[in-house]
């Protein structure tokens, strides 16, 4: 391993948007003997996580091989008694149960990262259930609306006449009462959760009289919308993704993103990385999608799924697994082949991939959205490049 | 007792200030054969309850008078937990015992209005000490920032940059909640406390599903600034201060303020009233003052006082009950004359009251404030026309 005073300054720069108080105090502050105890917040309610999380379980390893004490707290709090406004139908409360069956696939995927024998796991319902209305009051009084206001998306709204629930400015509170409960000195999120962790910051300040870093990491861009990796936007990338999905996933991020991803969701040395960056595009791109595969599968089985991969592209070849699937007629339209299949989820869709060009039956590209298909056992029906169907 | 249909209309239109939902609505409501409840909330930390809180409390007595259940709400929440900010010195916690002492004092003044074998009296930190954090979200979230916003208080202070804590949101909040805990159909107050009542009136609905009635009652304004009667402006007149005082204290009221006071704070009806106002200012006003002693006091009090208020004001005769005060000292500087026997509160109001030409011994003005006076037992020590101390 690296030197201490190396791996200090890895962990204080690579991928790291903003530190505050100012680096070069926490730098002195991690140089000393002091354990300190760091926490990353992760939300409970997606059943798998992605590679957007694995930006900060990589920091906090770094944290963990340095010594200090980590903790992986499960917001379970909000999940626990939903949405209260009850406006998102997607907030309904999650049982006991279910957070327990997301922790123990969470565990599963951050396991090939975090080691979890050395990994505190806090819930923060144990301290919020408990809150009464006047420890809300209490801790509510060291802010001000006008600083709640000046948060950007609560700007926003108020300028385009778009209601902020009163509740809303509670969260912030809420998620910054972890930091006390937990007597951490170090968060670590997100750059878009900076707002909420210096919530905590002056909390914790007023509650335990101590000073708690905030670190935030960049955010993972992959696409050019350069909208950040999350449920809601583009392609995203499960840690528990087949092998052959994640490098197909990886391979369809945008050029440009190869370097950030390198830093952000890998080890590799950065000096490494710039070598890799004088490749071709392509070539820079295949070696992070095989690094990434090798990181939650297997150095063989991201070889394995490189050579798929290359066959189906660059070699026109197709690839050895394609799913099979039975058609109970013997001539079918070429719309209702495709639904029937599942290759295409509407025959909108299918319409519109026709009309594009991109569909071929055994390597024939089918023109006419009327035509009629004879049906026969070992036929290949492909859309666009990747998805291939072969009839039983 | 006059008929029902009467009593409901000077319910609706004596001293109101406006009715919500419209006054017809609650017309009807109050002509059927529904007992409602009803509640006033007053607020613990003072000891001693004023014509203000007259005002609502006559309210109150006519909807007991109606057969209606009144509740009066002691808001000893906020009292017993203090400002949470710490920003007000004025707001340090009452204890129990406190508020339970205030409530006795409130019980003797108010008893001379409301008959309190009738009055329910319920504590607010019953059901709000109890309160968690998410009763509390759930709560804030049938509001938005945008609606507190909209309050006046609030837009000035954004305005010119002074902070609102948080905290100050979620008081609207725990005020209207009161309302639900209580079940309540109809809330009196005065018209500075409509927004937490309509927070109420909200809360009700979305909890319970039924309306509730919101009454506020017109300001008691005594002076010419326009202020209300509070503990902060003016002349205060405390329910149970002495009958000389509460006199001199309605007869230093503004000549304006007469009829006003006549509607809001006797329950002398307004016919009779119109009557009284024909009468010169003064003798509506004396009129007045002998109405609230005799409430607070006896009707024999109010003669009593009214007979030694004309002799000091209207013969210049002394008064028969002049306090009296020992100086040991033969020979004394007029200053210390004045703030040795109390009749002045400072050294600079001694000789200001002086050079005003304002201060007789034995009827003699004294001009000089370096006089020395010899001290005689006996001595009647004047300061403008109502204040008197007899020498020991």
């Amino acid at each position: 391993m690296a030197p201490k005073g190396n791996r200090i300054k890895e962990l204080l720069q690579r991928g790291v948007e903003e530190i505050i108080p100012p680096t070069e105090d926490f730098g002195k502050v991690l140089s000393g003997k002091k354990k300190l105890t760091v926490y990353l917040g992760i939300d409970p309610t997606a059943s798998n996580l992605h590679l957007g999380h694995s930006v900060n379980l990589l920091k906090l390893k770094k944290f963990q091989e340095l010594g200090h004490k980590t903790i992986l707290l499960i917001g379970d709090f909000t999940a626990r008694i939903g949405d209260p406004s009850g406006k998102t139908s997607q907030r309904s409360p999650l049982t006991a149960k279910q957070v327990k069956d997301n922790l123990k696939a969470y565990k599963k995927q951050a396991g090939k990262i975090l080691d979890f024998k050395k990994v505190e796991i806090r819930f923060n319902s144990e301290w919020l259930l408990r809150l009464r209305f006047e420890d809300v009051l209490y801790i509510a009084s060291a802010f001000t609306v006008n600083r709640m206001l000046q948060r950007d998306m609560f700007q926003e709204r108020l300028k385009s006449g778009n209601p902020i629930g009163l509740d809303e400015f509670l969260y912030p509170i809420m998620q910054g009462y972890d930091s006390v409960a937990l007597k951490t000195d170090v968060e670590i999120g997100g750059s878009d959760q900076l707002f909420n962790m210096l919530v905590g910051r002056d909390l914790v300040k007023k509650h335990l009289g101590k000073e708690k870093y905030v670190l935030t990491t960049k955010l993972l861009v992959t696409s050019e919308s350069g909208a950040k990796m999350s449920k809601s936007e583009g392609v995203v990338v499960a840690l528990n993704d087949a092998s052959n999905d994640m490098y197909a996933k990886v391979m369809a991020f945008s050029d440009s993103a190869t370097r950030d991803c390198f830093e952000l969701c890998t080890e590799i040395p950065m000096g490494e990385v710039d070598g890799i960056m004088k490749l071709s595009p392509r070539e820079a791109k295949a070696r992070l999608a095989r690094e990434i595969v090798a990181m939650y599968h297997s150095r063989a089985a991201a070889q394995e799924v490189e050579r798929e991969f290359k066959k189906v592209f660059s070699e026109g070849e197709l690839p050895s697994d394609i799913p099979t699937k039975k058609i109970n007629k013997k001539k079918i339209n070429i719309l209702d082949l495709l639904t029937g299949t599942g290759l295409v989820e509407s025959k909108s869709e299918a319409r519109r991939v026709v009309e594009q060009g991109g569909v071929k039956i055994d390597g024939r590209v089918v023109n006419d959205y009327e035509e009629k298909i004879d049906v026969k056992s070992g036929m290949v029906v492909q859309v666009g490049k990747r998805r291939f169907v072969k009839l039983k």
